[in-house]
């Protein structure tokens, strides 16, 4: 059984170019990664990573060196027979959760580690992580998760009934393993891109195979984004599925205007139309904008926060992102709580969809979750070694062992 | 006028000894400090702090460098004439700000930063923060916040018509400037402190002039927490003020069981009695342990939250902290905030009462919050250049330039 012999963190950033990933917050975008090797004993790495738009990776590095002391040492099959522990004893270490607690730079390291630590798991086991997810009992499962702060709403024995009760319907969504996930092209509209660009990816998009594509609205002039956006749907047609980002740039008051006017293009989702600490604005803004409903979750630090936006209807996609929240154990949690509220799962992809291929399988088969779309963005796959096999509009079932967040700039030479 | 030639940050921690500082969640604390020094052509220097409990300060000095490199080359009077709009592209920073945002790490950065800005501003004026802020026309006052994201609450006008409403009675409320402010005795009953030193310190707080006084619960035995509150109570007589600080250390239901029992020694407030992301747990509770108030604050990391937590009416008791909010400037937001919902502030402070104590006095001049009671911790007096005056229970207002945050350690040979 591999020993962890040495943690440490590489401060990964990538350039994009030409409006790539350009939104309405985020004006000359970096994406960058916070990662973690895991090295052992027996020349299995572990590597994980962390989400950031680059600023600052170097903050959460330092956060994973500091975080990870108490894992040296440690087998990993023992490590992840109680990492549900395991994860809360660093996440309220007594004198560092001050730094958030469970929010910001600490809680990305602990993201990063925590990925890395399945992915060494599933290369140990020689598996991908779908297929170690899928393999464990409900109880396996439920070791890996920290259900302090969800007593209330999602209590261990909950968490293991609601897997339990999708166990015996398995097989009737096990086809998705060979048919594949659906994907949703993110990338037609960034929002530096022209009307050409915008008209000539949408009609690439369909070309794929993609039924769903996104927008990113929240322009100065709000009458641009209803232009846009108008453009979209009549490129697209009215079959086509469309979703609209906002990313955080409105104050309630505007959001609630131009989110229904947009209503017009009957847009799938409104993602992030506000600041996401803001849940009670979320509330009045499902409210406002039915019936489309809200998407929101890439900067939802934590399964607290994620309870009270299910407590409060505030969200009628959850966009988890196990890159921002603490890795896939917090993922879980989150997902199951999801199903227990009835909200659809919509994963952000910080990962560029690496890890969440994994989790959406996970999802559809395990928990019964509807088979919908994982988020699709190509802008980083010559830095993976093996990235998302996606073709036909769809992410095929990953085969390599881990959770297929290698890095090439990662690589021992 | 002061132009800025140079900002640093200097990573401050102070051991605590014999149980000092210890609760629920602290077994061993230190207490911390990112501190920023602002240096000028003109030799005068601003210095601002951020609170930690020791662990990571350095990623908080780290984010502090990395968010400063805009303000070098301005001069503090025409930095401070715009500090809202520059304090809000500090913290939107479009690669930075998916570290938190407006919260952990990068916000405790942007707090310590801010408050050296305001300590320099007042150093330059040659007065104490106190008044620098009490001498500010309503305009000027609002024109040191970001109002973005509060624009459904407390929209500028507001802000500044709420403050034009309490000019006229200020002078009723400005003899408090030579009474002093009442202060209360945070450290009679650390976790730790055995019967007979709480029963002493009970006893030493009463004949410093202290009426109020705190008392950590959360122990794994609820029966001891009712046992050691009823001590104090017992000790202290049925007049004096007394109040419970439960650290996040309980679940929802934990809280509402123990804080039930709890209401038997008629305390002041309830503190913290669960994570302080979970809006909607203290909202329920704030019903439940009705009619004691809930308060909360020190980890409530922005303005946005806080919005939240008057919304839902989940806080009666806002401890704001300027050492964990973006400093001062944010401070007045949510102060102003609270007013308008008439919550009564009562700051947490990190800061050991020295950048508060302006700020008490503002509170209750300016915003004719009621006159209750700063928390004094004695801890680390023999570290600042000068610490709080406080005797005969009270707060008296300091005379010297700036904001009292001096540090000896961070003094220039």
């Amino acid at each position: 059984m591999p020993t962890i012999t040495r943690v440490r963190a590489i401060d990964a950033r990538f350039d994009l170019h030409d409006g790539a990933g350009s939104d309405a917050i985020h004006t000359d975008p970096q994406y960058g990664y916070g990662v973690t090797i895991i090295e052992t004993d027996s020349g299995i790495e572990g590597s994980g990573i962390a989400y950031t738009l680059g600023g600052g990776t170097n903050l959460v590095c330092d956060a994973i060196e500091l975080l990870s002391e108490s894992l040296v040492g440690r087998e990993i099959e023992e490590l992840m027979a109680n990492f549900g522990q395991i994860q809360r004893e660093i996440a309220e270490e007594p004198r560092i959760r001050w730094l958030g607690p469970h929010k910001g730079v600490i809680h990305l390291a602990l993201s990063s580690l925590s990925n890395a630590c399945f992915d060494l798991w599933a290369k140990y086991r020689a598996i991908p992580l779908w297929k170690l997810l899928l393999e464990l009992p409900s109880e396996k499962l439920a070791d890996l998760v920290d259900f302090t702060y969800l007593e209330d709403v999602l209590p261990r024995e909950l968490f293991v009934s609601i897997l339990e009760d999708q166990r015996g319907s398995r097989t009737d969504r096990e086809p998705v393993l060979t048919s594949g996930y659906p994907g949703y092209d993110t990338s037609v509209g960034w929002i530096q891109y022209s009307d050409s660009v915008v008209r000539d990816n949408v009609k690439r998009a369909i070309e794929a195979g993609f039924t769903a594509m996104k927008l990113k609205v929240g322009l100065k002039n709000s009458d641009e984004d209803i232009r846009r956006a108008t453009l979209v749907r009549e490129t697209a047609g009215d079959d086509a599925t469309i979703m609209l980002d906002a990313n955080q740039i409105w104050s309630l008051p505007k959001a609630i205007e131009v989110g229904t006017r947009l209503n017009a293009i009957a847009p799938y989702w409104m993602e992030e139309p506000t600041e996401p600490d803001d849940i009670l604005a979320h509330q009045t803004l499902a409210k406002a904008l039915d019936p489309t409903p809200i998407a929101v979750g890439e900067a939802v630090s934590n399964r607290i926060l994620w309870k009270n936006f299910f407590q409060a209807n505030a969200v009628g996609i959850c966009q988890a992102d196990c890159t921002r929240l603490a890795g896939v154990s917090e993922y879980l949690a989150v997902s199951v709580m999801a199903k227990k509220f009835n909200v659809r799962v919509v994963p952000h992809v910080g990962d560029m969809g690496q890890i969440h291929q994994h989790l959406v399988f996970f999802n559809h088969i395990a928990l019964g979750h509807p088979k919908l779309f994982l988020e699709h963005i190509p802008h980083l796959r010559e830095h993976f070694v093996v990235p998302a096999n996606v073709s036909d509009g769809v992410y095929h079932a990953p085969q390599e062992p881990g959770c297929s967040t290698d890095l090439k700039m990662a690589q021992s030479p």
